[in-house]
Formats: C-alpha cells, structure tokens, sequence
C-alpha cells in the first residue's frame, strides 16, 4: 500500500524514523517509523508501518505492534495502556459502571498449597489504575452486532475501515451480517479495533500462556507484545495453573490487540482439574469474571454433544481438544447432555452484555490424517451452526473454529460446509496441519493447509508453533510460529484477490530488481534474519550497494541483463541508465568476484 | 508401510539396530535400520530404511540414504561407492568403453590465473579407480525410454517397481508413456535407480554447488550425503568457478542419488563469463565432458528464443533464471535465434547415447509475483512442449521445469498446460513461491505452493532454502530446504492417494494416541529436533514414558478419556486396559503435573 493511496500518514518527518525494535537491537540503518492515519475525529488515529525507500518513496504497511513503537508514547506494563476506546463506550450511554465480582484466591489457583508454594506473590497484583467493570446498562446486547443491525458505524468500525481500506459500510454490512466479527469487550478499552472476516485481510491468532513449571506473569507479557510486535492480530490466553487470573490482568491491560480465551481451562483450575465436578455455575461465574477483565473473546465448546462422544470411539487419535475432552468427560461422568449445550442462551445473555465474542470451539476436530471430515467432527459442526443462528439471535459476535489435522484434498469441504452450515460466519482455524510425520516442524505442516484454506475463505488462523505435539513454545517458536502463518495470511490475500495485497510485494520485487538491498530488507516480514543472511555471505557494505544478487554474482548478472534488455525494448530509459550508471561506481569498490549457485 | 506388505525386508535380526547417524551424534536410543528388499535377483537388493516401534512392529520407509547407512558397507570418499548397476550395463551389450575426452585444465577453470591462486591442488583429482567413459556402441539411444518403448524391463525398471511398491509393468509403461523418467546415464553406475513421474511418489531435488569464495570439494561432497541423508531423491551440482570439474568428478563417484547439472554453467566459464563468446562448439563439449563423468540429467534452456526475449521486457523482476539470462544476452548480442534451439537435435543425439535426461529449464520463469503466468513464461512453454516431442523422437528421456514465483490462485494453470503442452512429461518446479515479502523464510513462501502444485501433478520439487534470495546454503539451511520439501511431498502424496503413503502418518499418530515418545522420534521426519525440542520442556526420561502429551498435561488428559472413550464404545478392550495400566505405573515415577498450552 504505497502512499498514492487516498488517505496519507500523518507524521512529523522531523522526528528520527527509526522505531524499529529491531533496529535498535541490531543497531542497523534506520528504515521504518510509526505513523498515523486520522480518521473523522481527532481521537480516530489509526497506525500504520511506514518503510521508507532509499529511492524516496515510502511504503505503509498494516501495523499490529502497539503503542511500544511509537517512541512519543511512553509506555509502562504497570500501568497499562491508555484506554483508547474509553470514550467511544462512554458516548454509547448503554454501558454503567457496577462493583463487580470480587476476585477470590481460587481465582488465581491459590484453593490449595502446591508444592510450588501457595501463596500469591503479591506483587504480581496488577498495580495499575482503578476500575471499575462496566455492562449493559438495561441487559441489551452492546454488541458491534448490534449497533450494525441498527445501521450505526461506531467509531470502531470507522477505524477497521481506515486500517483495511475500506468503507465503514462495507465494514458495518459484514458485521450486520454476521460474516465479521469486531472483537472489543467494553471493559477492554486498550484495544486497537481490528476486525475478522473473509472480505477483510486475513488475520492471524497467537496462543501464549504460562506454564506453572516455567514462565512467569512477566514473561507472558513480554510474550503477548512480541507476538504483537511480529503481527499476530490477537492473542489467546490459555494460561493454567497459578496466578491465572492476575496474568490474565497483565495481559489485558497491556495489550493493544483483542485477548481470546478458554473459560473451561480456568473452570477446571477452579474444580482442582476434576472434570466430572465442573457446573454451569462454577463455568458461568468464571465467564463473567473474564468479561468483567475485558476478555475479547472466548472460546465455548457448546458443540461437544453426549450422542456425539461415542462417534469418538473408534477413531485413531480420539480427541485432542483438551476442551472438547474436558466435556465429553463431564457427559461421560454424568451421562448427561453438556451444560454449556443446555445453557447456551443463558450464556448468550451474559457475553451480550459485555460484547464478549463467541468462537465456537472444534472440541471434536480430528487430531491425524486419519480422522480428518469424519461424522463426530462434521456432527459437531452441524450443530455449531445451530448455536451460531443462536447467538445471532442475542446479538453476540460469533465465529467458528476449525480443525485440525486434514489433508490436502479434504480440506475444502470443511470451509465450504463451515460457511454453508454457519451462514457464512468467520471461519478460525488451527493450521490444518496437512501431515501427521513431521512433529517439530508442524509449523510448516500447518501453514501449507493454513494458506490454502484462508484463500478458500477461513478469516482467521491459529498460528502453530515448532514445539507444537512436543513442548512450550519459547520467544523464538512464538516468533517462528507468527511469522510463517504471517506469510500464510499474506499469499491468501494475494490469491483472493485483496486490493492493494500485491503492492507489498511488487515493492519487495522492485527493490530486489533495483539491488536496493536495505529497502529489500526493511520490506521484508523478518527485516533483522533476512539481513543476516545476507551478510552471512555477502561482504557487508560493498555488498549491499552490488549489483547483482545471489543467483548469478557479480560476474554474470541476470537482473542487469534484464535491465538492458529493457533498454533495448521499450521501458523506461532514465529508470536504467541513472540506476546502472550509479550501481557500476558503487559496485568498482566492491570488486570481489562472487558466485552463489542457489536455484538456476 | 508396515511389514504387512508383500515383499517383507530381508535384515539381520543379530546386527545392532543402530544405524541412525542422528542416533549415534545425539547417543539416542536405537530405534532403526537398513534392510533390503530383494528383487527377482540377488544383485537387486533395494534399502529401506526400517523402524522398530516399541510395540514390536516395524514400518519400513523409502531411503534415499544411500550405502553411508549400513555399517555392513564399507565407503571411503576417496574411493567412491561401488558400481552396483555396472554388470546390469555391460550385459545390455549396447554400449562401449571408448577414450573419452582429455580433460584439460580449462575445464576446470584454469585458463587465467585469479587472486584466489591459479594452480589446482592435485589432491583434490578424484584418486578412485581409473575407469574409461562407455557411450552406446552404434550411435543408438541406449536410454531407459527407448528400452521401455521395446517393452524391456530393465533391472533399473525392476528396482524403481520395488522401491515404489508397483509392478515393474507399470514403471515401463509411464516411461514408455513419457509420463515417467528414470535417470541413469551409463557412466553413472553407481545410483541407486529412481523414477520421476505423477503416477510415483513425488520426488526432491536439492541444489548444492562450490562458491568460489567459501566452499571445498569435500564439503560439496559432503553436503551431497547430507541432503541425501535427509531424503533428497536427485542433487543438482551447480558448481561454478575453480575445480568444477574436479569437483563434479567427486560428487558423481560418492553419490547413491542421479546427478544433475546446468552445463551451462561451465561452459560461461570457459568463456571467462562473457556469454556473447558462447559457440554451440564449446557448449557440445561440455555437454560431453558432463556426459562422460556420469551426469544423468542436464538443465537445458533451449526454449529462450530471440522473439521472447522482449516479452520480458515491461517485466518487475526480467529474467531471474542465470541459464535463461545467459541464452537472452546471447540472443541479444548477435541477435540471432539460440543455438541451443538451432542445434537441439544434434545435441539430443548426444544425450541419447549417454542416457542422459532432459531436463528442459524454464529461463523465463517468472521472478515475482508481479510477472506470474505472463506472456513471456507460457511463450517458452509452448516451445518446450515442442522440444519435447523432438527429445522423444530420439528417445532421450525428458521433463519439464517450472516456477517460480507464483500466487496460489493462479499455480494450477501452470500445472495443467504443462501437462497438456507436453504430453504428461513429468514437471519439476521450483516452489512456487506464493510471495515476495518474506525473503530468509522462502522455504516455507515456496513450500506452501510446492505442496499445492505437487498434489495437481508435478512429479519433482526442487528445494528453496531459507538464504533463497540471500546468500549460500549452509549445512542446516540444506537440511531445512529438504526437509521442509519432504513434508510438501508427503502432503500431496497423501492429497493424492498414494498407496500406502498414509500408513506413515497412522503409524506416527498410533505412536502419539499411546504416549509411545520414542516411536513418535523415530518416526518423524527428523528424530533429533524432534526428540530435542520434547526434552526442552518436559523431564527427560519419566516424561517419555508419561501418558499425557503437550496439549494437555497429566493432570488432565484428552487422549486418555479418548482411550475411556474407546474403553466404553466398543474398540479393542485390552488394547487400552493393557495400555492405561502400563502408562500409570510408569506415570507415578514421573510425577510433576506439568501444563502445557500450545493450541486448545
């Protein structure tokens, strides 16, 4: 998206351009800088990446880093975010303030002693201002929903529109529509409004959550805005253990993209991991408990039937959500139909009033190759759609998730039954993974099936890290696992057609005819690892100004040939001779004959 | 494929299990080996690579890893690997040893001295047993296609049906067909025989090749066994500069695996790199110098013809490919047709007396997502198709190459004219790339288009490494690229039916659903990562016998209420009882509740 676009970035040139974590790291040229595009009103202020080229133009890119890269924005986990959203909830006037649910040791695990220790760490306490949780004034829904229903365009959807280029109708008839979701609880003020939806860029969810063997609140955070940092869209919660509760505040309130949760997994916590103990009610306070914190949105396995469980039975790998296993123990131990399933619109009422939405989890999605499209995940599929026109019906956001473990030529019919049964609302999936015998490297496995059903139609994908089947993921795998379902996202925009998708890639493409390797760099989804590989093996600075690129060396140089070639025939004159003229000086002092045979 | 099969390895029970270099490194516990599967004569014994799962089953997988896995041969690099198709090749009657061609210092880059040191180090002259090159004795093809054409069945053709588990009738039927290639040049007798073609499994190629600046001979051998250790079926050899033709020697006499090369890479050499100097004369004789080393098939970039050389002209990225730029700046400089195109017959003649394969380079690929599926591509293709019905008229064997960089909407039409254009002669793409912007993760941009374009039918994907675009493989980037591939292989293996290529996958998620650790390693496309990240986060020992896994932890397990699931659906009664029994003994060891949330 170069700035020939409509709308340009406001920035102060003035300011120094580099932003770049990354660069600041590397201590590497300045490439890049926060700046904004300003909607209608002054508070509509919507971020954007902007690259700058050392031929003068600028390219900006669509930015999910948060307010920690802007360097005029101070920036403290102790105190949170500032709630950008506060005033827009407010101005609706359908929202009040109330006590709230008081938070109890259970909360955070702290029941019983562990061998761990029992006793919170106070100081993990979330330090930050006071606040109160804020609900429906009169138990309507104040959902996206419903204000799109109504024909309104919030000033968060004005700003989805800004950020996806677009307009705010085409934004507020999707939602209306149910084929959106606009994720944005009223106590989660932080957020950066984003939305979810097949006319809209593909977006991209990241898991983190503390182990109780290994991270710590801290960590998580840090965890949450590098994730952030790379692009992931939102971010899922799926702490256990201790501390869940104040972790889950820290997150929050220092989170600039919308926080997804498993409310069972917390449940289960509070019922000491005994399935068949959990109930509606211990399930229903926990979800209030997490709306009131500002979760965005919660995964509800309301799909996982009693008559569905035993279609498990025969299968190669059974069940592998651990919350569609959670509830078909607790079927199995009752032989009762599931409370969430027998409850489902009582819980509707409460997700309304915070427009907490609903992603209908897959607890039955198969878990191998051989389990993929079989009756127990389709059956549960069937009746996700029951419990989407449900929801609908309540005004809650919904969108439904996917599997899974599914092979190449089965994994269309799961989008194209998904949008059918599910009257076309976001489809979430996790990969698919399109084989079951790489482990380590399901990243890959995942982000083939990934790319594919996102060009079919999914809105949303669940990255997958390398430690997925085998361990917890750490700062690497977290970024590994984002910048590949990054790449994912992007090749289903491109395959789908999204305006201005390709110009990212044109500009990659121009830079790399050109030789302008710092532009290639500060282009590129990982500037920093494409940067060292280049200097792996290209002398540094001479390198970077060449004229000639890996497949050929300096000696014999496709891309100049291709630059004579234009010369020759027709194309700009000035774009080559300028540019060769300028490439051989630089390239006399690089001299070094190279050769580096990659592809022919 | 589990030994239900037919054919049943032939092993020694006696002999130490271990072969696994990766085993023997990391000091792992021993989990496979080398077998054979005897054919209908006792010098056609074809190697599997045999997995002993905990449970006493085995699963025999195809291995590509040549005789450096059985510690029953004895290799020396200095030797080279013995001639195990020689006697298959001297009782055919039809070729005969002859002279050969001096080799002259120029051939390997002599001619001039350089900074680097003129004189070639004598060490590095292959000192392996002194053999006189062998080509057909009456000027007839002696290629495997026109024997399949006369309905022989050679022991190449036998060896190939056992390997791919078909009948030898129907390997000589897709090569007779043109659908199949099995690339074997006379003076190469020391591969183990392998097919190409959509009706097989799919097939990777990786790429190596000396850079003047950093790499020896013994690491380009080196590297050979390393890609072919991690299951690469062909290594093109694009060495350029200094001893590539002491190099190649090197490669060609250690490598279980068919050989391919750019002979024009080496004869731009022997012109100093400037490519007007090329003659259809000095391109001849390094065809031939290539032909009598052993090279089985050569990129040939005969479609770049004088009038699609300006269709490239308006393009982002031009000619990308180094082959196809060299034969465009010929064309350019003497305006005049390719003499490659000119002389294409003459030079079919030559492959067919070698058996040396084609493999028709597309030196209009396109460069960038931009120029995808242009003019300039599909203009060469429609020549290849016809070069390809010359190449058979002479009987020389012949597959097509393909993109590139292409999105994933428009990648099926590449595959499906091809098939047309050339009567089903097997594709070799490189990816697709389905992006531009992600250059240090190209693998993974061109793994996702190669898995898609090798479902529709492409028979071979050569290998992209994360330094694509960057810089020269390293020994990891090598393994990456083709592990990264085998899993697009396997994916559209599985995406295609291919018998017997889903027994993997089952075997590997048998061993996850029973908490079997080492046999999911053993399994795995790569066992060390594999095992190495699971010991990054849980306990080393007790955790691989813990019956819980990754997504859940022991406390609360979806695989085991699958198994209580199983347990009171029907399925096998005892499989669990004997199972959960077994695992909770173990289990108490293990202890430590340990929560590990990767997906829900």
């Amino acid at each position: 998206m170069t700035n020939k676009d409509a709308r340009t970035p406001v920035s102060n040139q003035d300011e120094p351009l580099n932003q770049g974590e990354e660069s600041q790291e590397a201590g590497k040229s300045i490439g890049w800088h926060k700046a904004y595009v300003e909607g209608s009103r002054p508070d509509l202020r919507v971020p954007v990446r902007q690259v700058h080229l050392t031929n003068g133009q600028s390219v900006t890119l669509y930015d999910t880093s948060g307010p920690y890269t802007d360097p005029h924005v101070e920036t403290d986990v102790r105190r949170g975010l500032s709630p950008l959203r506060e005033n827009w909830i407010i101005a609706r006037g359908d929202t009040e303030e109330y006590a709230g649910r008081p938070v109890r040791p259970e909360d955070d695990g702290l029941k019983h002693t562990s061998p761990r220790g029992g006793l919170r760490n106070l100081d993990a306490v979330f330090p930050g201002r006071p606040r109160l949780p804020r609900r429906s004034r009169d138990g309507n829904a104040v959902t996206q929903l419903a204000y799109a229903r109504r024909g309104e365009i919030t000033p968060e959807m004005e700003y989805v529109a800004v950020r996806e280029k677009v307009s705010p109708e085409v934004v507020r008839e999707e939602i209306a529509a149910g084929r959106a979701v606009l994720p944005a609880n009223v106590n989660h003020p932080e957020i950066e409004p984003m939305i979810i939806g097949k006319r809209f860029l593909v977006k991209v969810n990241a898991n983190i959550g503390n182990s109780a063997v290994t991270s710590s609140i801290e960590e998580e955070v840090e965890k949450m805005t590098w994730a952030t940092r790379w692009g992931a869209d939102t971010v899922m919660d799926l702490s256990t253990g201790r501390n869940i509760h104040t972790t889950r505040e820290w997150v929050l309130r220092n989170s600039p993209v919308p926080i997804g949760t498993v409310p069972l997994y917390q449940a289960l916590e509070k019922v000491d991991g005994r399935a068949e103990e959990l109930t509606w009610e211990i399930y229903k306070d926990t979800v209030i408990e997490q709306a009131e914190q500002g979760v965005d949105y919660m995964t509800v396995h309301a799909g996982v039937r009693l008559p569905y469980v035993p279609l498990t039975a025969n299968r190669k790998t059974g069940i592998v959500s651990r919350g569609g296993s959670i509830m078909a123990a607790w079927c199995l131990a009752h032989h009762k139909e599931s409370f969430l399933y027998e409850n489902f619109e009582e819980l509707c009422e409460t997700l309304a009033a915070y427009d907490v939405t609903y992603s209908l989890g897959d607890g039955l999605r198969p878990g191998s190759i051989a389990d993929a499209n079989d009756e127990a995940q389709f059956a549960e599929l069937r009746t996700l759609g029951e419990l989407n026109r449900i929801a609908k019906r309540f005004n809650v956001q919904t969108m439904i998730e996917g599997p899974g473990h599914v092979p190449m030529h089965k994994i269309k019919e799961n989008i194209d039954l998904q949008q059918e049964i599910c009257d076309e609302a976001p489809f979430y999936t996790l990969g698919p993974l399109t084989t079951d015998v790489a482990p380590a490297y399901d990243h890959i496995t995942s982000g083939i099936g990934a790319a594919m059903i996102a060009w079919w139609g999914t809105a949303m994908l669940c990255y997958v890290t390398p430690k997925e089947h085998l361990g917890l993921p750490n700062r690497d795998d977290v970024k590994t696992g984002v910048i590949t379902y990054k790449i994912a996202a992007h090749a289903a925009d491109l395959a789908k057609g999204h305006p201005g998708a390709q110009e990212w890639d044109d500009a990659l493409s121009d830079a790399r005819f050109e030789f302008r390797w710092e532009d290639q760099f500060n282009l590129a989804l990982d500037p920093d690892t494409a940067r060292e590989f280049h200097d792996e093996t290209l002398p540094a600075e001479p390198a970077k100004t060449a004229h000639f690129c890996s497949m050929c060396g300096p000696k014999f140089c496709s891309m100049k040939i291709s630059q004579d070639i234009r010369l020759l025939h027709g194309g700009s004159q000035d774009e080559v001779e300028e540019g060769m003229a300028q490439k051989s000086k630089e390239f006399a002092a690089a001299g070094n004959r190279v050769y580096l045979p990659i592809a022919d």
